[in-house]
């Protein structure tokens, strides 16, 4: 008997990673290719099917379909459309390219979304029917679910909480307009507070020395009890609870899970976040939303997740 | 043969209202309460089953069921919980009573979710699949569907947009917290605002004689020209606008649909509202959005939308 299994690609403007993954969420032959080599999409869909079409008669797999997460990946469309971060400029329809030369299910969205579906399906929202799945990177993501459904909205691009506004005199922010959430909360975000906070000389701070600063040198900073590294988690935490409490009013979620790159500053960020968020909240929603960690291992949360569009896709 | 009907009851503080509703969206047979006259939810129950049983015999009609929409009514138990303006304390089982009483399928839910629906199945939203309902009436209300379903949330409290937080140092809310949207874009936001312009005794405006002063009397001041009322409409529909922009980067509707008092004063509140709603959208959403007013005439919304909740439970 054949065993069943999904082919997960992660595209990125630098790296494209993908591998097999079982209904259990377990990765097998991963390859990793630099997304600059392939000129043309085209180029990109026939090393894949060189990789992986052999492996997979070799292996006695059958396979369930592909599933693709990417920077403005479309659902509904199955299209990367105008990524600005991507070498293929315009609309790009991807999922039509695989699933014509692998002639299967063939499933595109957005890395947030992909990594929302990746958590209800093997990770910390599993069995949960609403939820919001937020990723602190370059960037703040999000992906919303109810009724057990990714929201993808009217056109496929619903799920953009980054670009809520926490401040209309705010920072400026690479979409063009002011004070987006994203420009506090994400690891670019707490970069940017801190060197703010840096141009008042007097501030007395290990990060002064920095010749590179990142949020990881502000978390171990902050682990170290450096005073201006705690209140940029602090501040970060803040705006975040703020907005959570909002978001939370729209969909009423069991859960908000964090994931990414500040998220992993773990009790840093998870407590004073939960602390603002309950002090937001409006009444009926007090102490019932958790907050909670990713359960996906960040190296695998992104293919993973795009593998899980199409478990999810088969559940229907 | 008989002809399908369904009971749509508007609960209130105030008054209750039932009428027979067809799978049109027509209505018969209305009927008016004052819900002080009903010092348990069981009398209520008993007065409406005398009234409509024989009726409903006597005309041929087959009763599919009965919805109710009602300050704090949740889909999920059925119940009214806490509603701070009820005679009715704790929490209501009023679907059950209901289903008991005529053995039939009987369900509630709140103000804006019932007009949510009911403006999908017979208003301006009908055969759209996401679009967000708001009532601005003495508050702001909202409705939140998603892939034709109506978003509960897990608890079955979601949609409370009108309790988003404008401004953290803004107006004190009746939830105990301050700068809710609903402080500033609703009838009685819009009098707060006149009231504190006219607090400055140099500024000049009609309506500083008004003894009562309401949202009808700033609509009729900005019609006839007057430029304190027209500078409250729009800054309440700036107000609107950038938080609008913002509940469309979280579900990503089709059109927002609005109704109730200050909806009503057109033009005034729909040009401005939709101006800053585009200024204030993320590029991805910009010019796709339709702002709609209500297609459901204002005194048998809330009917219509509490009997669709039957109408549109039986589609699924």
């Amino acid at each position: 008997m054949k065993t069943t299994t999904a082919l997960g690609i992660d595209i990125g403007g630098t790296n494209i990673c993908c591998a097999l993954v079982s209904d259990e969420g377990e990765l097998s032959f991963e390859q990793n290719f630099s997304t600059k080599n392939f000129i043309e999409p085209s180029h990109l869909v026939a090393q894949v099917y060189e990789t992986y079409v052999a492996l997979i008669q070799q292996n006695n797999f059958e396979l369930a379909g592909i599933g693709m997460g990417a920077p403005n990946g479309n659902f509904f469309s199955g299209s990367i459309e105008h990524a600005p971060n991507m070498p293929w400029k315009g609309i790009v329809p991807l999922a039509k390219l695989f699933a014509e030369k692998f002639n299967c299910l063939s499933l595109l969205t957005n890395d947030a979304n992909a990594a929302a579906i990746g958590e209800m399906q093997f990770g910390a929202a599993k069995g949960m029917k609403d939820f919001l799945m937020i990723t602190l990177g370059t960037g703040l993501g999000s992906g919303v679910v109810s009724n057990g459904q990714l929201i993808y909205g009217h056109d496929g691009f619903a799920g953009e909480l980054g670009h809520t506004i926490y401040d209309y005199n705010g920072r400026p922010c690479g979409c063009g307009r002011k004070g987006c959430l994203e420009t506090y909360c994400s690891a670019t975000g707490i970069v940017r507070t801190v060197q703010e906070w840096l141009s008042d000389e007097t501030v007395i701070t290990y990060l002064r020395n920095e010749e590179n600063l990142t949020a990881k040198n502000i978390y171990e900073a902050a682990k170290a009890g450096d005073a201006l590294a705690l209140k940029a988690f602090d501040f970060t935490a803040e705006i975040l609870g703020r907005k959570l409490a909002d978001a939370v009013a729209v969909t009423s979620p069991q859960a908000i899970v964090l994931f990414g790159g500040l998220a992993n500053a773990g009790a840093l960020l998870f407590e004073p976040t939960k602390k603002y968020m309950e002090a937001n909240m409006l009444f009926v929603y007090k102490n019932k939303v958790q907050l909670l960690p990713s359960l996906l291992k960040e190296n695998e949360a992104a293919i993973i997740g795009a593998a899980s569009l199409i478990y999810h896709q088969l559940k229907k």
